[in-house]
């Protein structure tokens, strides 16, 4: 995390994973890769493409390592994916994967009916997945995502010491980082500053992405008073898609194409071209016909005279 | 404008008059007072219930003065209107309104389209107005709303100085108040930031309301920035309804339900109850049929567990 508001921002692209994890219908790999395409041409720099998880489980998910390795053929990105044991993470590795990411619930309710195991035991699956990843791909990054660390729609109120505790553990258990998820959309800015201010005295380094949802209209406002408190890395997802299929109530990720307007409006760099990240909707689009696409910069358009700053 | 963040903000219910005048049909006299009704019922404690223009212009603003004496019934609530020159302040002051609030536009072109007047002559109509009121209500309020301060679909980008400028002339003038309106949906946090705490600098107390829109998904991020800024008044709109209808492209105020929402989760006071702030949307509804009324907080529910403090 950064305080210095010239260090430009990492905008995280979870649309292909969290996105279409939530989406009834199964978009087409090919159609998968074009949308990665398009996102790498607008200059996202981060995207997790895929969560590995038994097919039977998701279906939607089949072909991770297929997307995987289209993903691998452009170069300059990080190509993340979502494992949430074991299993996942030695496939996701074998796949080539540059980074993984863990989803720890703070709420034990959502982490059993997500993983169906304790939080407990899920920092416990981080230090296994973590030495697994020191055996044989040790540049890997290996991120743990703390869910519901603002609330849960199942458990309501999460104890904030909770959330930090169980972030300091995973960073303890060999995580390189770990960030706090507001999974339902129960966060308010106060709360986002308060603790990731506190998560930052607690683990320095290694505090890593704020996700956001928009579930209550908040979104945009949360991911502001994150990066006040220095946060420089954000999960979205293009046309806001997703949410989680085991948190009754969990919908809207941040829309990726509002949140880098307001960067870039702002001034703070986040190396996408806007233009071009509008176009990367059409494919899409074109992927999940009937699906419900969001983003108000888009259909707004851009201010007149707007130019972003390179 | 305080910077403590114990002030309970005061959230200036602008929909009977900007909403309405933004939507092709007119909503009945009695259905603006039932509407306006739930508004107090809910806490709303300043309402700009309608704007004294000729109703040849504007048809849904014929029964004005019949709203206002409706509104004035209600103990404990600012009664607000909107008045573009002398003949309609005249007509509101005689309506028995507290307080009187006035466009004055820093894009000329916007200025011209809106009232066929530059801003400096806008500025001399301040003058008269306060002189007016001076006159006759002595006690009541005068506000000048610097419109497209954030930038216009007409001209492009205002410039700052301009807008700083022309909020210290009103004040001059004679207005108690004069904030800042980003008419357009222009405006970023980084922006919003920047010209309050400017605004602030030049007129001390006399700063006034920030007055956001949605265009784009900024609006209550750039709420939130003025907040950090020491703003304590905020316009917005039951059900985002509204926009401006001489600035292309102008829509969506910013939605009151989920602007409360976000005070009260911060613990920010708003004294504004949020059940009966979503129930309000009813009459609104029932009012304007057909007409898109938006709001994701009150269409999500509030969180498991939420309670406002009291």
């Amino acid at each position: 995390m950064s305080l210095s508001p010239e260090t430009p921002v990492l905008i995280s692209e979870v649309g292909p994973r969290d996105g279409l994890q939530s989406v009834k219908s199964t978009m087409a790999t090919a159609d998968k890769c074009r949308w990665i395409d398009a996102l790498v041409a607008a200059g996202v720099r981060e995207i997790e493409v895929a969560s590995f998880v038994p097919p039977a489980l998701l279906p939607q998910m089949a072909d991770a390592a297929e997307v995987v390795r289209h993903a691998l053929r452009h170069s300059g990105i990080t190509v993340m994916a979502l494992v949430p044991n074991r299993r996942g993470a030695e496939n996701a590795l074998k796949a080539g994967v540059h980074k993984l990411t863990m989803p720890v619930s703070a709420s034990t309710a959502h982490s059993l009916a997500n993983v169906r195991k304790t939080p407990q035991q899920m920092v416990e699956e981080v230090r296994a997945i973590a030495q697994l990843r020191d055996a044989i791909a040790p540049g890997v990054k290996l991120e743990a995502g703390i869910s519901t660390a603002f609330g849960c729609t199942l458990q309501g109120e999460v104890a904030e010491d909770d959330v930090i505790r169980l972030a300091a553990s995973c960073i303890e258990a060999g995580a390189d980082e770990s960030g706090l998820s507001d999974t339902v959309g129960y966060a308010n800015p106060a709360q986002v500053r308060r603790l990731f201010r506190r998560l930052r005295a607690e683990i320095g380094v290694h505090a890593g992405a704020a996700h956001m949802h928009n579930t209550r209209g908040l979104g945009l406002a949360n991911c502001l008073a994150a990066w006040d408190e220095g946060v420089r890395t954000f999960d979205s997802s293009l046309g806001g898609l997703g949410g989680c299929p085991y948190a009754p109530g969990a919908s809207g990720n941040v829309v990726t194409e509002d949140l880098v307007f307001m960067f870039e409006a702002m001034g703070v760099r986040t190396g996408i071209d806007l233009e071009r990240l509008f176009a990367a909707r059409a494919p899409l689009m074109a992927g999940l016909p009937g699906e419900p696409v969001y983003g108000m910069a888009p259909e707004a358009g851009l201010p007149k005279g707007f130019a972003q700053a390179r």
